[in-house]
C-alpha cells in the first residue's frame, strides 16, 4: 500500500516465481499471473509444445493476446502468429487453437475477460473454464507438488 | 460524431424509445438499452410482476443492479432490493432471482459483463444467456411485431 | 464468501445505509455505492436541485447514466433525459451537466470508469475527480458527521 | 463478420504491419496496436533504448505490462522487471517508468485503460495521455512519412 492510503501499488510478477502447470489439453501448459474474482479476468502466460490443440471454444468477454516467441493460429483463419504480433478477439468469438510442426516452444501472453466455453461436435458446452477453474488447477498443482501458494487475488 | 474528429458524442436513449419484449422466464420481460460487441456487455432495463423467477444461473462477468420500483431479491439470500437499493454481483456469483407477491411490477437496471449460464438440477449448463441471445430475442421481437430495429451497438 | 472458496457473494447495498454529501458543486450531492481501487470504476446516485450545474468535464473512461427522477441535460446537447432514460458516455466525451428549472429533484445512477477532469475556460485541467477524490469526500464527511465508514471496497 | 451476423471476428495483427513512432519523451517509441474509442483502452508495444525515462505519472484506470525483452522498472520501486515479467498497475498509481543503462533495446507489451496523467514536480497536471493523443501521434507520423494510415478501431 503506498504512503497515499488506499491506492495500491504497482504489483511486479517476476516469471520465474509461479510455476506452469498443465491444463486438460496435450501439450500445453499455463503460467497463471493474475487473477480478479470481481470482474472475472484472468491473466496468464500459454507454453504449447509444437502441434498442439486447445479445441474449439467460445469466449464470454474479450481477449488480449501478444506472441512472445513461436507459432499459433486459429483453424478457422489463415493467419499464423509469430513473435510480437497481437490479437485481439472480441466477446462472442470462437476458434481452435493450434501450434504448427516444428522445434520450437510457443509462449502467448494472454488477457482474458469473461470465460471460454468449450464444445462438444454438436455446439452443447462441454466445459466452462473461468479464472475459478484456473485458480483452482493452479492451487491443485501447487499442492500436489509442494508448491508455496501464492494469492494472485491480492494488491497490496 | 463530435467536432474532435475520433470522439464519440454521449449517446442519449429515451425510455419510451425502446420496446420492453418477453424473455423466456414467465412474468418478466426486458428492453435492452446497449450492446457491446466487443467487451460484451449489455445494459437492459428489467421489468417483472409479482412472484416472478429467473431461474438459477451463474454469472461469467460483473453485473451491477439498481432498483427502480418494486421489489426483488435472491432466493439465497435474506436481503429484499427495494427503490433505490443497489446491488453488485462478482464473477462466479450463482443465485435465482424473484420478485414477492404483491401488486407492483418490479423495474430493474442492469448492466452485465460477461454471460449467465442457466444451470440444471445437475448444475450441468442449460442456456448461456450473452449479449448475441439479447439481441436476436430484440430484433425478432421487432420483426414480428413491425417495429424498426434501432442498431443497439453503435455509437456516432 | 460463498460455499465455494474464492468466489464472492452478491453485494447488496440498501439506500438507506450510506449517506448523501456534497460536491463542490452548487445544489448537487453525491451517494458513493461502490468503489473498486483495481480497475478505478465508482458507482453512484447523483442527487441534484433543480437550476444545478456540474461545470464542463471531460471522461477517461465510459460513462453509463440511468434516470430514476427528475429532469438533467448536457448544455452541449438539446435531449432532456427523464424517469427511465438512459445515457451512456464514451471515454473522451465532454459535456457540462445541469438540471432545468422547477421543484422535481433529479436522482440518476451512474457507473463511471475513469475519471471526471475538469476544464477551465482555457480546456486545461482543474481537478481530477476519480474514486480516490470521491472516496476521500465521503470518508471526510462521515468523520464531520460522526457517521460510521462503511468500506465501499470489500467483497466477502 | 464471422457467418453468426453481429459476431466479429478475432483481429489479428502483424507486427511488421505497424510502425514504431516517437513519442516526447527521449529514447522511446512506441507501436499502437488497437484503441477503443468507447471504453478508452488502448494496446501498444513500447520500445525503450537504455537509459530512456518516462517522467512521473499518474494511472486513472487499470495497466497490464508483459515483458517481451530488456529490462525496466519503476523509480519509486527496486525490482527491475526482464523477460517474462508481468506488472499489474491498478488505478491510482503513480510512478516513473526507466530502463538501466546498457546495451539492449527494452520492449514491452502494455494494456491500459484510462490515461496517464503526466505530473510536474508539484503535482500539477502537465499533460493527460489517452487514447485520443495516441491515435493522433499514430495519425500524424504516417502522415509525415506517407504511411497508410490503418484503423485501430474498427472490426470486422
Amino acid at each position: 500500500m503506498s504512503v497515499e492510503q488506499g491506492v495500491f501499488d504497482a504489483n511486479y510478477i517476476e516469471a520465474s516465481s509461479l510455476p506452469f502447470f498443465p491444463v486438460p489439453m496435450n501439450g500445453t501448459e499455463i503460467k497463471l499471473l493474475r487473477v480478479n474474482p470481481i470482474s472475472g479476468q484472468f491473466i496468464l502466460v500459454q507454453k504449447s509444445q509444437p502441434d498442439a490443440i486447445i479445441n474449439i471454444h467460445k469466449h464470454y468477454g474479450a481477449v488480449i493476446g501478444y506472441t512472445q516467441q513461436g507459432a499459433w493460429g486459429y483453424k478457422e483463419y489463415n493467419w499464423v502468429a509469430r513473435q510480437g504480433d497481437f490479437v485481439f478477439e472480441p466477446s462472442g468469438s470462437t476458434h481452435t487453437l493450434y501450434t504448427p510442426p516444428g522445434d520450437e516452444e510457443t509462449i502467448i501472453f494472454f488477457v482474458i475477460d469473461g470465460a471460454l466455453e468449450f464444445l462438444d461436435d454438436n455446439g452443447k458446452t462441454m466445459v466452462m473454464f473461468d479464472w475459478k477453474l484456473a485458480l483452482d488447477l493452479y492451487h491443485n498443482y501447487c499442492r500436489a507438488n509442494n508448491l508455496e501458494i501464492v494469492d494472485l487475488t491480492k494488491f497490496e
